[in-house]
C-alpha cells in the first residue's frame, strides 16, 4: 500500500513509518521540522537524542534495503498538500502534522490563535486536496480522547443512540475539550464529518489515548530512536513522572490528581494505526476509533513509577502535589467505550508496567541529557492567565 | 447602558443600533464595511439603498439628539478588538461581526478559509480581549440555528439532559451544521464554551433563525433602510423568492423545498437582541438562546409569497423547482424548542404574512434597482462542487 504521512519526523510519524516499511508498505513522507524548533524555543530538547532526518532515512535504508520518499513543507500550506498527494498518490494518508501540545497553546492569544489556525487549515486543505486529486484516498486523522473530555457517562466511539422527548436519533457523542489545542481537534473531526458528507470522503478518525514508551518492535537500539519530549510544555505527564523520578526530583502531580485519561503504548499506538490503515472503512464512510488500552489517574501514574523506580534503582521517590495550573476536574467518573480496534484484530503487546521499566532505563542511559534539561519540567504556562496583552505590546 | 456592536453596518447592526439609541442606550460600533465589498464581489448589491455610515449617523443624530462613536476596523485584528474595548469600556458587546453567508464559504477553499480563520479568529480575540480589559462585560455573540442542523429529535436551547447506559449529564446538543459557515458557528460555541469554564465570561449565545423583513418602528422612511440583498450568497431564500416574483421570474425552492427552518422578523430580531442585552446572563454564565418564532419549509414560504403577492399585485407567480446546489435533508423533522426569550417577555409584534406585503411593496419601489439585480438571483456555488484547484492555479 502507498501511505502518506504528515509528521513523518514526530514521535509517532516515525514509529509508525518504521512499522509500515517493515510490513512491506511503501513509506512518503511530509515534515517540515517544526516541532524540533519548537520544543528549542521552550528551552527543551528530546531527552533521547535524535538523528536528522536525511541520516533516519539512510538508516532505514540500510535495515530494510527501502527508502522513504519525502518533501519538506507545511502541511497547512494547501500548495504543499496539493503537491504531495499530486506526486504519491497514496492509497492513505495519516495527519499527524498538526501542533499537538496543549500547554503550548494556552501560552497566550498568539498561540492559541496559530494552534487554531494551522491545525483546521492543515485539516481542510487535505480535505480539498483529497476530494480534487485522489477522492479514494484514505484520510486516518490523529484526534484525541480529550475531543470527549469528562462527562459523567459512558463515552462511545464517536456517535451514538439519543432518546430525547420520545424520539430517538444517532448522533454524534457531545464533546467537551479542555485546551485550545484539544479544541482544534474537535473542530476538526466536525470538518472531516461534513467533508465526508459532502463528498464522501473515507476517513478514520482516531480519538488516542496518551501515548507512552519509548520503543518498538523496530526501535530496538539507540539509532533508531523517536523522540521523547519531558517538557511541561511538549512532555505528558508520565514522562515528565519518569524523568523527575531518575533526576532524584519529587514526581509532582497536578492538583488532586484525579485526573482519568485513556493510556496506551507506543507499541500499541503503531499497531492501532497500522489496523486502521491496512482495514481501510468503506467507500463513503466517516468511522471513529477510541484507541486507548487502559485508564490511569495521574496519580496512579505517579505510584507506579514510584514502584518500579523502587524495583529497578532501589530508591524512594517523592510524590508532591503542586497547583493545578490547568481547569479541569480532579476527580471525575470516566469509561469511555473501546471495542472497534479489538475486533479488528488489535491485542495488547506491553502492559504500562513493563513499559515504564524500558523507560526509565532509557532515560537513566542518558543522564547527562537530563541533567541540562530539569530545568524545564515544572509547569510555566497557566490556562486562568492565558492572555493577549504581551502580543499585542509586541507589535507596536 | 454602554453597548458597542461589532459589524454595526449589517443588516441587523444598524436595525439594533437605532433599537437601542431609541431606547436611550449608549451605542458605539466597529465595521469595516466588507459586506458592502463583498455584496459588490459577486456583481451584486443591496436591494434597498444605503446612505454612507457617516450619513447614517448624522442622520441618527437628527431624529434622535444623539451620536454614534465609531471605529473603522476588521474585528478580526486582535489590536482592532483591544483598542475598542479599552477605548468604550462597554457593558455589553454585540458580535455581529463574522462573514455571514453560507454560499460565500462554500464557493472554493479559499473562501472556507478565510470564512473560517476570521470568523473564529474575530470570536477568539474578543473573547481574550474581553478577559485582558473588561472581564465583567456581557458578550452577545450571534450564532444561528444551523448549527444544530436536522436531527432526529428536539431541539433544546443548547444543552439537555442525557441518558447512556443508565446514566445521566447535562451535556451540549450535538451540532451538525450545512456550510463551512455554519461550522464556523459551531466552532465559535464551542470556543465561548470554553472560555466561560477558563474565565468565567458572561455570554449569549444566540441561536438565531432565518431573519426576514426590511422595516422596524425604527425603519419607517427610506433614509432609515438597513441592507437587503436578494442575491444568491448574500440573500435569503425568502428574500430571493419575493424579488423573484416582483421581478416576474418563476420563485425556485432548491429541490424538493421540504428544508424546514426557524424564521424571525427583522422586528423581532431587533426586539429579541435588545432583551437580551437588557437581560443580561447571570456572572459566570454561558447561556443559549434559540431565537425564532415559526418554522417554515422552503415551499411554504414559495407558497406565501405566492398568495401574498397575488393579493397585493392580482397577478401570478409559478413556483419552479430547481436542482438543489446544497447538500442537505429535503425531507426531514424539525422540532427546535423556544422557551427562554418567552420568558424574558419576547412577544412576536408582525406575522409573517403582514411583513411579506411590506418587503414586496419595499421591493416594487426599488424596481429599476431590481432589474440591474435580477441576474444575482439564480445559483452558481455548489456544496458539492466546492474545490481548492484553482485557487492554487491562481498562486502560479
Amino acid at each position: 500500500m502507498k501511505v502518506l504521512i504528515l509528521g513523518i519526523d514526530g514521535y509517532i510519524g516515525w514509529s509508525l513509518a518504521l512499522r509500515l516499511i517493515s510490513r512491506g508498505h511503501d513509506v512518503y513522507g511530509l515534515d517540515n521540522f517544526i516541532t524540533r524548533r519548537r520544543v528549542k524555543e521552550v528551552g527543551s530538547d528530546s531527552l533521547l537524542p535524535l538523528l536528522s532526518f536525511s541520516k533516519r532515512v539512510e538508516r532505514v535504508k540500510d535495515t530494510y534495503g527501502k527508502g522513504i520518499e519525502f518533501t519538506r513543507g507545511d502541511a497547512s500550506d494547501p500548495k504543499v498538500i496539493y503537491d504531495v498527494i499530486k506526486r504519491y498518490k497514496p492509497d492513505a494518508i495519516v495527519h499527524l502534522a498538526e501542533q499537538r501540545s496543549a500547554p503550548y497553546s494556552m501560552i497566550d492569544l498568539k498561540h492559541a490563535l496559530s494552534t487554531m489556525h494551522g491545525n483546521i487549515q492543515s485539516t481542510m486543505s487535505l480535505l480539498y486536496a483529497v476530494k480534487d486529486i485522489k477522492p479514494d484516498a484514505h484520510i486516518v486523522k490523529l484526534g484525541t480522547m480529550g475531543e470527549y473530555g469528562t462527562p459523567n457517562i459512558d463515552i462511545p466511539e464517536g456517535f451514538f443512540e439519543v432518546e430525547y422527548h420520545g424520539r430517538r436519533d444517532y448522533l454524534p457523542f457531545p464533546k467537551f475539550a479542555g485546551s485550545w489545542y484539544h479544541w482544534t481537534k474537535v473542530h476538526d473531526s466536525n470538518n472531516l464529518m461534513f467533508a465526508n458528507k459532502l463528498w464522501k470522503t473515507k476517513i478514520t478518525d482516531v480519538m488516542q489515548g496518551v501515548v507512552y514508551g519509548t520503543r518498538t518492535r523496530e526501535i530496538t537500539e539507540t539509532g533508531a530512536y523517536t523522540r521523547f519530549d519531558i517538557d511541561e510544555v511538549w512532555g505528558t505527564a508520565l514522562n515528565r513522572f519518569c524523568a523527575q523520578a531518575i533526576a532524584k526530583m519529587p514526581v509532582t502531580p497536578y492538583g488532586k490528581g484525579g485526573q482519568t485519561r485513556g493510556f496506551l503504548s507506543l507499541e500499541d499506538s503503531i499497531q492501532c494505526l497500522t489496523i486502521g490503515i491496512e482495514n481501510p472503512p468503506e467507500n463513503g464512510e466517516y468511522r471513529v476509533f477510541n484507541q486507548f488500552y487502559e485508564h490511569y489517574s495521574v496519580l496512579d501514574l505517579a505510584n507506579k513509577v514510584s514502584k518500579i523506580y523502587r524495583k529497578l534503582y532501589g530508591g524512594d521517590v517523592t510524590i508532591e502535589h503542586v497547583p493545578n495550573p490547568r481547569v479541569e476536574m480532579e476527580e471525575h467518573y470516566y469509561n469511555p467505550e473501546h471495542k472497534k480496534l479489538f475486533e479488528l484484530g488489535y491485542r495488547t503487546v506491553r502492559t504500562l508496567e513493563d513499559e515504564l521499566s524500558i523507560i526509565l532505563s532509557d532515560i537513566n542511559r542518558h543522564r547527562r541529557r537530563l541533567d541540562r534539561l530539569r530545568h524545564v519540567i515544572m509547569p510555566k504556562t497557566s490556562w486562568r492567565k492565558s492572555s493577549g496583552l504581551d502580543m499585542l505590546k509586541a507589535r507596536r
